[in-house]
């Protein structure tokens, strides 16, 4: 795959209906891209790929790199990764959100449909992440998971980086449609799934439009081929939003 | 591209906003597959991919072989293809597209949740198919140009080839959900989208799952980066069904 391809295994709204218990080797999604996001087994912890090493974020604030020897049973039910390779590097003060979104929207006019790989560094003053803490229970789906996730705001500033993607509208159930970003400290002691981000004064944004998107589907797992998938747009945005 | 894995050129939502003004020369589509459909720029006939060779179906009733040569300024805004390979084959007696939904769950139950290639091979009693006439404006959408396709049915036996696949239900409005089919007589004079069909006795079906979605979005259109790309799930299976 070429630079700013995108690569996904499975798809969100196998993860709303508890499709979790198989899923890609870590060191096979890192052959497809080095940075990225994700969840693993069972939804335990929130998945991040940072300069091609991918980390696991748990609910009980322990944050490690994964095995990828070839022993490693450590798999990911749903991921995304690309290559990233910035195509648009800008200093950016954010308040939220909403801020990276339009700035985003500003920055690339001709990518509004589109996929783009999203990269952010520097110092926040505030932060609020959340991880999730797994399934209780077998097809347990995201959104109970979601319900007894652990959320946690650092207000002290944090020095760290966001990855992630923007999806197009029309991908979600498929992708999690608009800003999907996850969150780690540069001292790899905290993280998770980005839920909102004061940055203290400027920080880089990186930005790349993604024309390619690759999707591959479970093989071989009856939890998958079982699932109805039917897709909960209002659902997926709650959780994932 | 392994063999039956998907290549997919831009969005059925597209279509369905009138994106169609541009699109991927037939030469690139071809390198990535040798069976497949799609349309043609502003929607001027069927597309039919059959053993490597791209045919354009069109409403006045001619079929043509596509002109790939450097020079060919054809070009597809939408378009799916795959290297075929079988993975089963059956001899089956068809009477309605109902038939062979219900054949291919029973031959392939674990591909309830992906992507299938199929290719239908043998004489029909009967095959009813509508070829798009194209936009008679800028913008206009597959609905409406649906409005005034030519439908046509065949009546006296006719052999010939279906070609095409099938969508998981989660794939509304970036594929066609469900079975999306192109016919072509094998005399290469008639054909276009399939809308029903009677086997005269049993004909050959063979069918592969794919795991594997290559997406590739239109670059450096203004159309399809200011469509809305909602997508209307009734509408694409009234028109594409």
């Amino acid at each position: 795959m070429a630079p700013n391809e995108i690569f996904q295994y499975s798809i969100v709204s196998a993860l709303m209906d508890g499709v979790a218990d198989q899923g890609l080797p870590i060191s096979t999604l890192l052959s497809h891209g080095d940075h990225g996001l994700g969840t693993f087994r069972h939804m335990v912890g929130e998945m991040i790929v940072l300069d091609g090493v991918a980390y696991q974020m748990k609910s009980d604030g322990t944050v490690a790199s994964v095995d990828v020897s070839p022993a490693s049973k450590v798999v990911a039910p749903f991921a995304m990764v690309t290559h990233f390779q910035p195509e648009q590097t800008t200093g950016a003060v954010l308040s939220d959100k909403a801020d990276l979104f339009g700035l985003l929207h500003f920055l690339l006019p001709d990518a509004h449909n589109i996929y783009l790989a999203i990269r952010i560094q520097g110092v926040f003053k505030s932060i609020t992440v959340r991880t999730v803490g797994g399934q209780s229970k077998p097809h347990e789906g995201l959104t109970e998971v979601g319900a007894h996730q652990t959320s946690k705001t650092f207000e002290e500033p944090v020095e760290g980086t966001i990855i992630g993607f923007r999806s197009p509208a029309y991908m979600q159930n498929v992708s999690v449609a608009g800003d999907h970003l996850h969150f780690i400290s540069a001292d790899k002691k905290r993280g998770g799934h980005l839920l909102a981000l004061v940055s203290d004064g400027e920080v880089k944004v990186e930005v790349a439009p993604a024309y390619k998107f690759h999707l591959e589907l479970p093989a071989h797992d009856p939890e998958f081929n079982e699932a109805e998938l039917k897709g909960d747009a209002a659902a997926v945005a709650a959780v994932e939003g």
